[in-house]
């Protein structure tokens, strides 16, 4: 058969296209033109991930007119499958169909091996499937007296001539399984395939007896010194198939990080025992991700892990005690892969870990994720990525450099050491507007849509109560009371005299606010007192320096956007964030939030296998700023401990929003009344 | 300086040569050279490790005079090293002796990192110092918060710049005492790093903080169906510091290998019932073997197995199901490279097992460390080596090529089965000689040099008595008994009346021999019944059998010469299995003993680690032969149960012995009396 009598096939969405002679299988062409179409059986007929759609007719953008006999007939095999599974109409399988003249074939998202799944944010770059496990059919050969080798080395064989994989090798606990397996399948088998990079050596994680049809999982973890949340993930379509999360039970050592540092020092086995508690709490997790998805847990093949370095060397079982101290010396910084087995987690028993890179001593894999999920070095604009929890990670950046350091937030912007405060559950008041003539406050509480001076408040929320202030409803409490002037720019809560307000009342020696007194009906009594204020200063100062410091080193006084990350970021009012000066003044349009971004980032690792090599090459090149050894963090934050700030602009800010110049210190030398003392 | 004042280093005993500035230390005069020179620090003064002597005067041989001043002058470093450890007079540290003329240094055996372990038999290849785990001392740089980097990724840019090692990896247990060993070390420490091939990526096994001294150990195993015995080896000088054996538990499960097959096959957790007993013994010799050598079994970093298929696959918890039935299919015949951990081995937290590729499913590890240690593929002689055990491994062959096969002797050699059969072990009759004439037979036990009629044999074996026959005993008895005209060549024993001696007796139906009364002092009664000749005449024409299927493939009806491996192999008498029609015809200076061949193949793969790589090339290319569907072998078998044989000539035998020509058979159709039946 000469070329001009071989036929025209183009692909889309991909436009690859190519001349075949004709007989030849819709799914062979695919393979020879680099088509991204999907095949477990390898061609058999049998696992119908191949399916095309071909389109007939005039495709003048093509230049092709496609006939009705453009396919081969509709045959037995693709018959039987449309019986017993069924099949989409209009849909064929790839190795059944022959093409017989020019064709226009469509490969729907389903049949794509590298599938793109889409994330919710328009920003966001997609995430191109191309997890490190992979399933494959195969018949492998039978033994033979006359040419004695062993069942794996058959296995291999076949693995190598009906898949292209050399030097597969095999972990033991299967290879305990594979004889009856092999037997049991008839010489057919599926094979899971665990390959990060070209240059690894495969390797059988699993066999299944004939087509295995099920699907393989993953989990993604973000185990935050707070809360550990976990995605379970399909490792064929790239879906999330469980969310969960739970409370970090290292708490009870230690709220914050350095409070557990501590907690190693000074009892013995302390370490231990806060890593045999986070890897009890993984097991836990990975139990309630697969009851939610109603999935074996030993079908979870693979894991990502990322957290801060304390976190990252509790979890691995390594004392951090170096890291309580300069030069807070990680004991390994590089990612690391391992086995579940190596850490105690119960997954599949040859299951993978992988846990990205650490940035520095105080800079996790947590940000390398968030680094992953954001791309600042890929950025045009200089980007300012603050990942918001007890401790924060910040990165500065664009396409010429990245820095990133760490802050020590405290867990005040979780609700803790907050007298009102709580976690963000519902009956927690989230959103605050003071009146500034009043100084009277509405809110809502979540899981309530309606503000508290709507009608039916009550009735709505006599369920939840009003049971205290979430994080993200702290922050707007506290800027909106430095907005309504009941709060000065010093952080002093102003008397009712000086403020006119009988909400105002004094506690100790100083004033509080209330601003809803539940006592009525059984509820609390919410206050915002002098303590919380400083609670939030320290630690919006603290964030808010790290910052700043970030842009000394790049050598700029301005950000272009600035990006909120965390699952507790998502919440902020970028507005409120910057009244209180947390977060640096840009257009308000120019505050986004990324929700989870070190989740998503540890999803994406997941996901896609080329992606680990990315951020292990992007963190090499990030610049790591210590913010303890910086003499001009602790200016910054003596300065950022004002709300906003005592010398810093914000002129974005002022353009929307005119803060009261008032002073409530009635004790300072050279008092200057009620008036706000004059930026140096 | 130019290339003329050079001076002249010529190394002994390798004769390397070259021309170096004066002031070169030796040391790195040696490295440039390739001269194999130790150090573990490397040229830091402190290991001692690179001690070398120089020579003085007149050396016609290389052409240079060597004078006193050839050497800088015996420096502080030296001193202080000389009194504190103490230095052989004469030697010098490589690393402070510095070149200043023409000089002749030898290297001795002690400063060779590649140093030979001496076999004991004069035929057999020397072992080259090459193990998979060495030592290395490094200075690590301490870290800097301006530049943050892991404590490990510091170690692993100093095993590259001072050792030359690139991408160094760690294991999980040793990186969690990374950070305190640094520090006690003061950030000088001495690596063990695990490297099999160029290939691999080098593995930190263990650190130590500073200089460590000690050594590391190896275990190399040889896992018989009966027995397991092990070697710890110093993985630094390839000393034995200690052997030790124990019976394989297992036994209670079967005395051969089927019949442990069988117990796996009818108990539902018995495959796994075997692994635990035959893990369990493995720690128990470890434990024995540290004990002797008092060496602390976590300084045990590698170590090898061997094995017939049926113990590989218990040891490795696989069902040995397929290999008791055609077509014998092994789960992997392949080598393996696992660490303790995977087989609840308790060794260092992170040691290396590497278990010797099986060449079929009857023909194992075992056989493969056989042909390791004996080389039939480097012979240019064809040479027979029998691994006589409760299984026998046969391997034939030369340059040209090697054939393999085994065939199930069962333990009637090893003592069992037989009626006075024992282990080898005092007061077990192990040589014995029967008079002709009288049909009196005389003997020799274990334990005692006496033969039984010397005077004072009853004195000297008060103590062990005389408690039965060991299996090279009974191989030397039913050859004395055809020899003496006591058991015809059909294997039958003759009556009092056909022999004209009282010591025959009947014993049922057929007659036995009364070999010893111990009755009288209370010991037993030692005879040899028919019943045991039959064991035996099965025993050995399953083993000729192999042999001479083996000799059919090859082309070839006799062979050059012979090697009897295995513990008890040592012990036979090449006369007496030549007359039982064991093995092949050879003149008999051509039949010799490799002791426990396997076990040296072990040990040869645990002290050099391209024996590993060598032995799986030479496997790949052994041809291997299924006895089971060879159908001469069971005509050879037949042949063979006749003693000699029924119709092979055995020309050397018979130049050196004349068998009596009897036959005890009376019923025989056609009966020929007395005289034996011509050959076919």
């Amino acid at each position: 058969m000469t070329a001009e009598q071989d036929a025209l096939v183009i692909f889309t969405p991909s436009g690859k296209r190519g001349r075949f002679p004709l007989g030849t299988p819709v799914l062979t062409a695919a393979r020879q033109l680099g088509v991204d179409l999907d095949s477990v059986c390898g061609g058999r007929g049998i696992c119908s991930k191949c399916q095309i759609t071909p389109g007939y007719g005039e495709f003048p953008k093509h230049g092709v007119t496609v006939h009705e006999d453009a396919l081969s007939e509709w045959n037995a095999v693709e018959d039987r499958y449309k019986r017993i599974r069924g099949l989409i109409d209009g849909r064929r399988l790839g190795c059944q169909a022959k093409v017989m003249g020019d064709v226009v074939i469509d490969v729907p998202p389903e049949s794509q091996v590298h599938k793109q799944v889409v994330r919710k944010r328009v920003e966001a770059r997609e995430i191109r499937m191309d997890p490190s496990v992979h399933l494959h059919f195969v018949e492998v050969a039978e033994p033979d007296m006359h040419d004695p080798s062993g069942d794996l080395e058959r296995l291999c064989d076949a693995l190598r001539d009906q898949w292209g994989f050399e030097n597969v090798t095999i972990d033991l606990p299967v290879l305990t399984t594979l004889q009856p397996t092999l037997r049991k399948g008839e010489w057919k088998v599926t094979v899971a395939l665990h390959q990060e990079a070209a240059t690894d050596r495969p390797r059988i994680m699993q066999i299944w007896p004939g087509l295995y049809e099920g699907s393989i999982y993953g989990v993604a973890v973000d185990l935050g010194s707070t809360t550990i949340a976990g995605h379970l993930c399909d490792l064929r379509t790239g879906e999330v198939v469980a969310s969960s999360g739970l409370m970090n039970p290292q708490i009870r050592f230690g709220e914050d990080l350095m409070s557990r540092v501590s907690y190693s020092m000074m009892n013995p086995n302390g370490a231990a025992e806060m890593t045999a508690a986070v890897r009890g709490a993984m097991n836990t997790l990975f139990g309630q991700l697969c009851d939610e998805a109603q999935v074996d847990r030993t079908l979870i093949m693979d894991s990502v892990f990322v957290c801060n370095p304390v976190m990252h060397h509790l979890f691995l079982g390594i004392d951090p005690y170096e890291l309580g101290q300069a030069p807070f010396a990680l004991a390994t910084s590089n990612a690391l892969r391992l086995t579940a087995r190596d850490l105690d987690l119960h997954l599949h028993p040859a299951a993978r870990v992988y846990i990205l890179p650490c940035i520095a001593g105080h800079v996790g894999a947590d940000a390398a994720a968030v680094a992953l999920s954001e791309n600042p070095d890929k950025s045009e604009d200089l980007m300012l990525v603050v990942d918001v929890g007890t401790n924060a990670e910040i990165l500065l950046g664009n396409t010429t450099k990245v820095l990133a350091c760490s802050s020590p937030t405290g867990p005040a912007f979780e609700g803790a050491q907050i007298s009102s405060g709580q976690r963000a559950a519902p009956g927690a008041i989230e959103r605050v507007e003071i009146d500034p003539v009043t100084k009277e406050p509405r809110f809502k509480v979540i899981g309530c849509d309606l503000w508290s001076d709507d009608p039916g408040f009550a009735a709505a929320t006599a369920t939840t109560g009003v049971t205290g202030i979430c994080g993200s409803g702290i922050i707007e409490m506290v800027a909106e009371m430095r907005l309504a002037g009941i709060l000065d720019a010093q952080g002093l809560i102003g008397s009712p005299e000086q403020t006119g307000s009988d909400r105002l009342f004094l506690d100790g020696r100083t004033y509080s606010y209330l601003v809803h007194d539940g006592s009525a009906t059984g509820g609390p009594k919410i206050t915002v007192t002098n303590r919380d204020i400083r609670e939030i200063q320290m630690a919006k100062a603290a964030l808010y320096s790290g910052a700043r410091l970030l842009m000394d080193k790049f050598g700029v006084d301005h950000v272009d956007r600035i990006i909120l990350a965390g699952a507790f970021g998502a919440h902020i009012s970028p507005k409120h964030a910057m009244i209180l000066g947390m977060i640096p003044d840009v257009p308000l349009n120019k505050v986004t939030s990324a929700g989870n971004a070190a989740g998503t980032g540890a999803r994406i690792a997941l996901l896609n296998r080329a992606a680990r090599a990315e951020i292990e090459a992007t963190v090499r090149d990030i610049h790591k700023i210590e913010t303890a050894i910086e003499p001009r963090f602790q200016e910054h934050f003596v300065n950022a401990s004002a709300i906003p700030n005592a010398v810093e602009l914000f002129p974005n800010l002022e353009s929307i929003v005119s803060l009261p110049d008032v002073n409530f210190n009635t004790k300072t030398a050279g008092d200057e009344g009620g008036r706000r003392r004059r930026r140096g």
